[in-house]
């Protein structure tokens, strides 16, 4: 196993469609699926979550997302933590709408922007490989 | 979009080999993934987050796994929200621990118990596909 770097971790973050929000509901942690794009350095994501996600909005939530293969054992996974806030200039807004298309149906108008104030990221190698960082 | 019963949640479950364990660390949401088995109707897995995670034994955790494939938009997610507590007794630690094995180097000598208290899972279906329950 070895740590990613703070932009390889974003990079691999970006890479995928989907990832998984976790935040507190009823002071029980809470996590949900949903499709993000990371852009300027924060991931944004559109839910449909309404209320439960929308009380944390302004707390911290953290984000995960990974890419592990079952078969060989081998993938990555990066979390990042940080204060989720909603997108609400109109322009951000229509941006992001067209970049997150939603999975489900049922009314997303929710966008939310969470920035990280920790990146932590992983790569899981095969034990014997010499990795050079 | 179409809601699990618990048992197909959990039998789905059983059918992937790892997750994502969600807990509080610090007062903030912290998520780590981790292989496990389905047994008895509870999630088993086996940590190297010691203190971290031992921390939450004793109190509510959630765990979720999903198979969603990002190109064809289906799959499905299960979420369980219960009790962390350590597997302690001496045949049980033993029969988990073969049936779990690490998947990264390191001392993973925790055995964490989750008996879920709530299980909510979902599959995404196409659309216009008619779901007969």
């Amino acid at each position: 196993m070895r740590e990613l770097t703070n932009d390889e971790a974003l990079h691999r973050l970006g890479s995928v469609p989907f990832g998984r929000v976790v935040f507190s509901q009823n002071a029980m942690p809470a996590i949900r699926p949903v499709n993000h794009v990371v852009d300027g350095g924060a991931v944004i994501i559109r839910t449909h979550l309404g209320a439960a996600l929308l009380r944390s909005v302004g707390v911290v939530v953290a984000y995960e997302a990974d890419a592990i293969d079952a078969d060989s054992r081998l993938g990555w996974s990066v979390i990042i933590t940080g204060y989720a806030r909603r997108v609400q200039e109109a322009g951000e807004v229509h941006r992001y709408e067209e970049m997150l298309q939603p999975w489900v149906d049922g009314a997303m108008n929710q966008l939310i922007r969470i920035r990280p104030r920790m990146i932590n990221g992983f790569e899981l190698v095969e034990a014997r490989e010499v990795v050079v960082t």
